[in-house]
């Protein structure tokens, strides 16, 4: 097992434990923790395929969510092992669509489509540098 | 001002200072924490209402969150002060949904239509009780 | 009420709504929530001091956490009201230490002693100075 | 590499990556996040030991923290990969105290002394079961 998960068939997928601070007094993982945990997938993608946030940063450079559209189907709770999968679903030349998806023993829990953006030091959009456009399609 | 924020003309306005915790290393606030913001001003206005978790506990109810479309449209920053607006789009027999905003100084920096249903201790949807669909029109 | 609290006596008191997301599984409010609200505390006891994060940030200056000891007496639960008390214990030329409480109708639920020190740009430790010292004390 | 760590000579390791909401403004890793890695520590030792939340929670019991003692040496930042380390320092009939400390290629970041209780359902201290004594020893 890679701490970062890992790329198959253009999936990324990583194994994610539920732990105390998941979850909340319903007994269940609070609900905004499942976008926490499809940035993680987001990131380990982007990782994998060799764009580390730390780089990005020294030139100023940053991925932020522009929009998210995501259902909650089902619960995950403590001790739970669940799957984030992570695909490129669109790519233009600023904006990445990924399409992501928590499940637990193949059960979809969670699904999203999430935009992200590249933005300089002035907050401003930038477009996604074509080495990083080639390494993660 | 009171904590639990006020209700005027069918919305419900709460003040939010955003703090250490709720920024990340790129200098603002961490996309996944606007949906917390939003937790924040739903259960304010559900208990300005007189809708409280702990009394739906006892009853073995809760909310839940379903869908939320949501866009990221400009960030805020360590010590600001921030506006979450909740107002009721929509109710039906066994959902809401609530349009919301996080705005800072008038401009909005986030928006979201959030979803949530009522579902009984084992987890199943249950009829919103007519008492709090009163209580929130 | 002021969203930043208050100073009486040199005590700075500021209350604090518990959310769903301070919560875990086990029902009560999740152990580290209290430093997060122990910082809010900090943070707004500075900021009626004159002091800003932000401001200091745009100086290279941070402050950082050096040591804590606490003791967790009682849990808080959903939708409590805590108030959370904040006092200087000890100042020197580098570091602070404050007292800290969080207290649920007058119980204490949590005490702390935190020792906060400041660092410039390059993480090195820094003489606080004198102005921040004297708006403090 | 297994999700849960591993445990050599009474010693539980476990390797943890700094993701985007583990840091905050000032560019580094936020302090009470120390905390939360250190509970991923605790939970994963007990579950290695056979110990799992979820069926103690069926029996009504819970292992709250009690007290912390912690340090703060130096910062993790975003794509850290931190290894957690967690052992028992002294067990008696109600309380533990583990050890843990979080490091960064071999650098000691952050040290704590934690103390840990187990309560039932009516939040009243509680024997640690033998089983799970010997479990851990």
């Amino acid at each position: 097992m890679n701490l970062s998960g890992h790329i198959a068939d253009g999936i990324h997928y990583l194994d994610i434990r539920v732990y105390f601070e998941d979850t909340d007094f319903s007994g269940i993982v609070y609900h905004a923790n499942y976008l926490k945990f499809c940035e993680r997938g987001r990131s380990d993608m982007l990782r994998l395929a060799g764009v580390h946030h730390a780089a990005l940063t020294q030139e100023g450079l940053h991925f932020v969510v522009r929009r998210i559209e995501c259902d909650f189907r089902a619960s995950a709770r403590i001790d739970d092992v669940l799957m984030v999968e992570t695909s490129i679903k669109r790519a233009t030349g600023a904006k990445l669509v990924m399409a992501q998806a928590v499940k637990l023993e193949g059960r979809t829990l969670f699904e999203a489509d999430v935009t992200i953006a590249m933005i300089n030091r002035a907050g401003r959009p930038q477009r996604i540098p074509p080495e990083i456009m080639s390494a993660i399609s």
